[in-house]
């Protein structure tokens, strides 16, 4: 830890909680204060800091805060992009502390967002902070932090394409994923794309009593077990024609490769109460979970949910259903795979309605730029050890679009752990993590630096 | 319509409106003081019009009133059974109006439990203040009106055999059920059972990111849409095994005697929006309905079920399932049979918890009765012409109980409709049925005193 760092760490943590106080809950329009709030927190701190031109930039949706410091245009530009949106808490009664009153327990910081992303953004802010109280900022620096990352970004790819201009720079920087351990260091190096869907199954045109109509009428909750059981072959395969077409073949060699990643598959296992493993026929836990796509159910609702019994046949179903996608799928060709597919197997006498929340692209990082030869020396000089790059299994869909409107690659130094429970009830980020991540930031602006003379 | 019942009517539905509004749901904690309200306003009206030993009796659940005028204990006595709790009112936002702010609209009273089953239960209270008022009551009374129906009645059976000595009558009486129409009166001789459950399948100890983990996870609610789906085969039937075993077989002369009941199919569509029929093949729709076992899931929710989007693969599914049961299934076995079998098709890695909510057995009434034929003649001089014998597709599980606990048999005196909506937004109940109700119920004293002499 740098002295500056270990001086001002109680101050760091403080301001991190005043952060995480604010339920910026970006899916529920009930937030929109707090989300307004959360975006005021950040301009106020890159202002202090001394970034230049902070602004709060008003988009369709929730703003975009901005600042730079330009201290030398000869010297390469790093954009830090992260958010300050966060996840709904809910279930809130499965939280042991209240998730937007920081809690620090065992070394970790347990709050909604901890981890995701305002604890891994605010490391970057600090870094900056710390870089120019020491003078030793060796970059100039542009700070993107969005408040619609949990909502699929929807508005970020139009705010990029008005302000191009402002937004040149020479890599991305981005710590929204995790890393194996404090032990093991590691660095996203791809990350799964998705495609968020959700269907409305409509039966009658009104709910009926379960008795009388019982038996003669089409229950859209039968219904809809029927539709989705469907999307999954005994194997684990996904049934809608055409969804593997474009998957990317990892060959042999490269998945004898990725295997030798450390992987405890009896911890991981124990640590989610599993009794056994699961997944799609042919790969590893690690596969299914990085080179793979999968279909999930993220939520499933209809008729009487409450306490006790109604014997009810409801009008409507509903389900969300999220795809992750891997190279070279697209998702917008998977949405509309899905949406036929869903429309061809709804059972008669049901009406269907599908609709596309958002989408992203799946993203393989190079391993061979300047960006990357940066980041991994500065974890190795951090850490004492080289990082291994891995595949996560997330999703973080604003990389492609870095990549493809501003030609820019992204670096994803994540510092979460996978126990970190992000969008779970408690979760956490370690204070060790928090400051680490901060130490090696800073290093891979030096780094940076240096390679890019 | 008699001259007293003409001169009061606008009173009697005064009064009604004063019952509808309160919210007396009985699956909901919540509305426990209203339930007390519900109790205390039928005791007092019992009071007022004159009953003895009008008792608001404690159980341990819901509280029973009770009632009698027995005018000579050497004439036959008829026990009027009926609830005063309600369904829940949601989904609240389908409504027309308000579900406890009783409108009326096209001749129709629109409240939750304007049917089912204040409005009709209600009938008897001012059957009953009319013979009263006019000394006309030929038969001993007692009112056994229960707050637990809508959950199965569960305390009843406890109150019965404790109080079995006070309960003893001739003849049940209730109206809680449907008539064809004001022109085709009918009478239910026939009710299916109920078993009601609750299933809950948990996956991973906590709610996870359905990127990091989508893919080596087993999901709860893939899992349960696949048990669910499995419940019912192409043709409608059901898979749990032994399911059918102890169905009665009706004989092809007695199914032809039953498809002359006036139904009209295409109506019936068209009054739910349905494209075309649908159910258990080789049946009729009123078969599917009245002679047939069903499944229908009356409930499903699990994981993010608000605005938007949120990528998480929820630790818990959950879904509540009833069974319509016919002659000779019993409500115990059935709910067995399916904890059984649910248990041993739950996929790998979920674990699952089954409950039985409650319980009916399936009910036929004999036709050829004092009883029946009393209900005869008064629907005969009431509406002008005989009532059809029809099996209703509910369950009045008590009706079952009453026949094993008191050996008395119950004769269903329904002026409800299908389109009454019971159950569901926009609950409705006819004036002109709540009105010819109670003249038909008078009439069923005057021709049952006279059958019994």
């Amino acid at each position: 830890m740098t002295p500056y760092i270990d001086q001002n760490k109680d101050r760091f943590l403080s301001e991190l909680f005043d952060l995480l106080k604010i339920p910026s809950v970006s899916t529920d329009v009930e937030y929109q204060p707090d989300i307004k709030k959360a975006a005021a927190f950040i301009a106020h701190q890159l202002n202090e800091i001394g970034a230049d031109k902070v602004e709060i930039c008003q988009t369709a949706g929730n703003p975009v805060v901005y600042g730079e410091k330009i201290i030398d245009p000869k010297l390469p530009t790093v954009m830090v992009y992260g958010h300050y949106d966060v996840q709904p808490a809910d279930p809130i009664e499965l939280w042991d502390s209240p998730p937007f009153e920081p809690t620090i327990k065992n070394g970790n910081i347990y709050a909604r967002g901890a981890s995701d992303d305002k604890g891994q953004m605010y490391m970057h802010i600090k870094a900056f902070e710390s870089m120019m109280k020491n003078n030793t900022l060796t970059c100039n620096v542009k700070f993107m932090i969005e408040g619609e990352e949990e909502i699929g970004s929807v508005n970020l790819g139009d705010f990029i394409k008005e302000r191009k201009a402002d937004l040149s720079a020479d890599v991305i920087l981005i710590s929204d994923t995790g890393m194996i351990s404090l032990d093991t260091p590691s660095i996203t190096v791809g990350l799964r794309g998705l495609s968020y869907m959700e269907v409305e199954l409509t039966g009658p045109n009104r709910d009926l009593h379960s008795g009388m109509y019982g038996g003669a009428v089409q229950n859209p909750l039968n219904a809809l077990t029927e539709v989705i059981a469907s999307l999954k072959d005994k194997d684990g395969h996904i049934t809608i024609p055409g969804f593997y077409d474009k998957v990317e073949i990892i060959s042999d060699a490269d998945r004898a490769k990725m295997a030798k990643a450390p992987f405890d598959l009896e911890a991981y296992k124990a640590a989610l109460d599993l009794e056994k493993e699961f997944g799609e026929k042919g790969y590893s836990t690690n596969e299914r979970t990085s080179i793979r796509p999968t279909l999930d159910v993220n939520g499933l609702w209809g008729g009487y949910t409450g306490e006790g019994a109604k014997t009810v046949i409801p009008s409507k179903a509903y389900a969300k259903i999220s795809m992750r996608l891997v190279p070279h799928q697209t998702w917008e060709e998977i949405s509309e795979l899905f949406t036929k597919h869903i429309e061809s197997i709804v059972p008669d006498g049901i009406r269907v309605k599908v609709t596309t929340h958002h989408g992203g692209m799946p993203v393989v990082i190079p391993t061979n730029s300047v960006e990357f030869e940066a980041a991994n020396a500065a974890y190795a000089e951090a850490f004492g050890k080289e990082p291994i790059p891995v595949r996560s299994g997330g999703s973080i869909p604003i990389v492609a679009l870095f990549k493809e409107e501003l030609g820019l690659d992204s670096v994803m130094m994540g510092f979460g752990l996978d126990s970190d429970a992000i969008h779970s009830p408690n979760e956490k980020f370690g204070i060790a993590n928090f400051l680490k991540g901060i130490e090696t930031i800073e290093l891979f602006y030096k780094h940076y630096a240096l390679l890019k003379k």
